[in-house]
């Protein structure tokens, strides 16, 4: 179906299928785990999130999801700015680094027993290595502080491209999704779609991305100041806002989460721009917040902004600021535990214990 | 050599084996972190982890280290003073369903890939699976409310039985120990030896274990006030308290520790409990702090002490409060991929990636 639609369509529809999570699945979970051989409620955070997976998935019983980390990846003509501590090439550089496997997120990917899918829908020059998978829209966004940084038939074109690839990964088995995002200037482009999406001033978003200095943080506020001012006229949606301000990775994210959410597949985030894509897809269709994990904390201060406005307690508090997918990488793995604890653990009943019902 | 020596001595040489991790490996092994395609520190925690384990193991390229995790069990007889919400029979019901696979620590040990070893060092009643290993040296402790909870030689017996395990995993090629545990009323044992250890009171460190009510509560603290004082001529040194006020499965927790860290073989402490008996290894041989890594932050206060004492910060903090060793086991993941990220990650120089030095 996915692939015979327009992707204007396509959007329409999956917005319509983004349903709820369901509460009776996480409360038969939490029954469930509450006959378990251990007290009541001593697995923490971790039962908590096997109920969280059970009502994503509208079943007490989700079983073993296999997981994939999906990368996409895209270049900013905002990065003309200055506001990235590293030149635009690296984007491709470290696309096709990521896709034969000596990127952070390669390695993490690997060690958690998920399949890696490497997206480019707009890095600039060519995607440099086979293992990246080509969806390009164009080669790389304008700059935003100048005007648009892409049209809203592009922006849907994005999260077309995000949508169809959820259909994908289902049809292979895939029932766990990490969001990993790869663009030089993306915090920026990211810093932009908060401020607005959230109604906050650029200075409350901004951080240091990947490592620049006081100069290069006042450059970023300033762009981000900008691009909000020179596209006032067009923020007044998530996808206007996504197209005048956001990035095609974000757009392509943004659909990704949506496909996943309407598929009922968990959707774990990484650290601030997946959350912004993230954040975007549930502006667009708010239902989509209850498909969602957040893997980490990241130091980003429009992390914690964007977090606490979804309404999700990040699983790991461990300093991470590289993005690619790392810290979502690192998750997969308690999310993994979580629903084995759930599927594996004998009962009280079964195993002959007694129970006092602490 | 561990085998042939009487417990005594085997304990004073490897008292004396311990020696503290190694700066300079850590040094090298961040210098390795820099070369990679990353911004310098960006993977926050995971590479201090990283240092660390290259610090023990006193080697900038640890590899990858075959991980077991231990779980030694024990029963006490200050759970005569009702200080549990379980009675003193799920000691040993539960070791079974450990060793039969049924319990969250068998089912998560599966998850990290790694081996599960379990011990009865003194549960109540003969162990009921043979999938558990026979180190039993008393049916369970005396009351330490009433008097000494062991006698001197038992408690370096115990001690004895951990060391000579932590020499036979190294000889079977294990290189990560994630220590565990099991035994009703252990908090309270637990309790008493913190206390006694920090030289704190006991209503600080005492917590709900498992789930004691506010009565519950009561009784521990005044169990633990009173152990203290029937036992106040006998606390003077570590191994005097373990004797008196701690436990079988603290002390052999302790060899463990202790013989893990005069191999070089980092230890994952998982809660309360097995962070005592470290307590304990630390005060009889202060280098083993330096062997030791914190899998998470327990809802017990005494943990938070005992952390801070010792100088850990812990890796997760998910509200665990199950023990056996569940914490650590979660953290092994983590470990596993900090030291995947140090062998495997690609440098800037062999991608071809543009190394701006941020």
């Amino acid at each position: 179906m996915a692939e015979s639609l327009g992707d204007e369509t396509l959007l329409r529809r999956t917005l319509a299928a983004v349903q709820p999570a369901d509460p009776e699945a996480a409360a038969a979970a939490q029954t469930a785990l509450d006959a378990k051989t251990k007290p009541r409620g001593s697995l923490g955070r971790l039962e908590a999130l096997a109920c969280r997976v059970a009502a994503i998935r509208a079943t007490s019983v989700p079983g073993r999801l296999a997981p994939a980390i999906v990368v996409i990846a895209a270049d900013h003509g905002i990065a003309a700015e200055r506001v990235s501590a590293y030149p635009q090439e690296v984007t491709g550089q470290m696309l096709a680094t990521i896709a034969a496997g000596g990127a952070a997120v390669s390695v993490l990917s690997r060690q958690a027993g998920a399949r890696l899918v490497v997206l480019d829908v707009g890095v600039r020059g060519a995607s440099s290595h086979p293992g990246v998978v080509d969806r390009r829209i164009r080669s790389g966004t304008a700059n935003a502080a100048r005007g648009p940084a892409m049209s809203r038939a592009e922006a849907e074109r994005a999260l077309a491209i995000g949508i169809r690839l959820a259909a994908e990964l289902v049809s292979h088995g895939i029932g766990l999704v990490a969001l990993g995002d790869m663009g030089i200037a993306n915090t920026t482009a990211a810093s932009a779609l908060t401020a607005t999406l959230l109604g906050v001033d650029a200075s409350l978003v901004c951080g240091r991305g990947t490592g620049i200095d006081d100069a290069g943080l006042e450059r970023k506020v300033d762009a981000v100041r900008r691009a909000l001012a020179v596209n006032a006229h067009a923020l007044d949606d998530p996808l206007e806002a996504l197209a005048a301000v956001g990035g095609l990775e974000l757009a392509a994210l943004a659909g990704l989460a949506l496909g996943c959410a309407a598929h009922r597949v968990p959707v774990v985030i990484d650290g601030f721009i997946t959350s912004a894509a993230a954040l975007a897809a549930v502006r667009l269709a708010p239902p989509c917040a209850d498909a969602l994990i957040a893997a980490h904390r990241s130091p980003e201060p429009g992390h914690r902004l964007i977090l606490e406005a979804i309404g999700l307690e990040p699983l790991l508090d461990l300093g991470l600021r590289l993005g690619e997918g790392s810290g979502a990488a690192l998750a997969l793995p308690l999310v993994g535990a979580a629903l084995a604890v759930l599927s594996d653990m004998a009962t009280f009943d079964a195993a002959g214990v007694t129970d006092t019902g602490a």
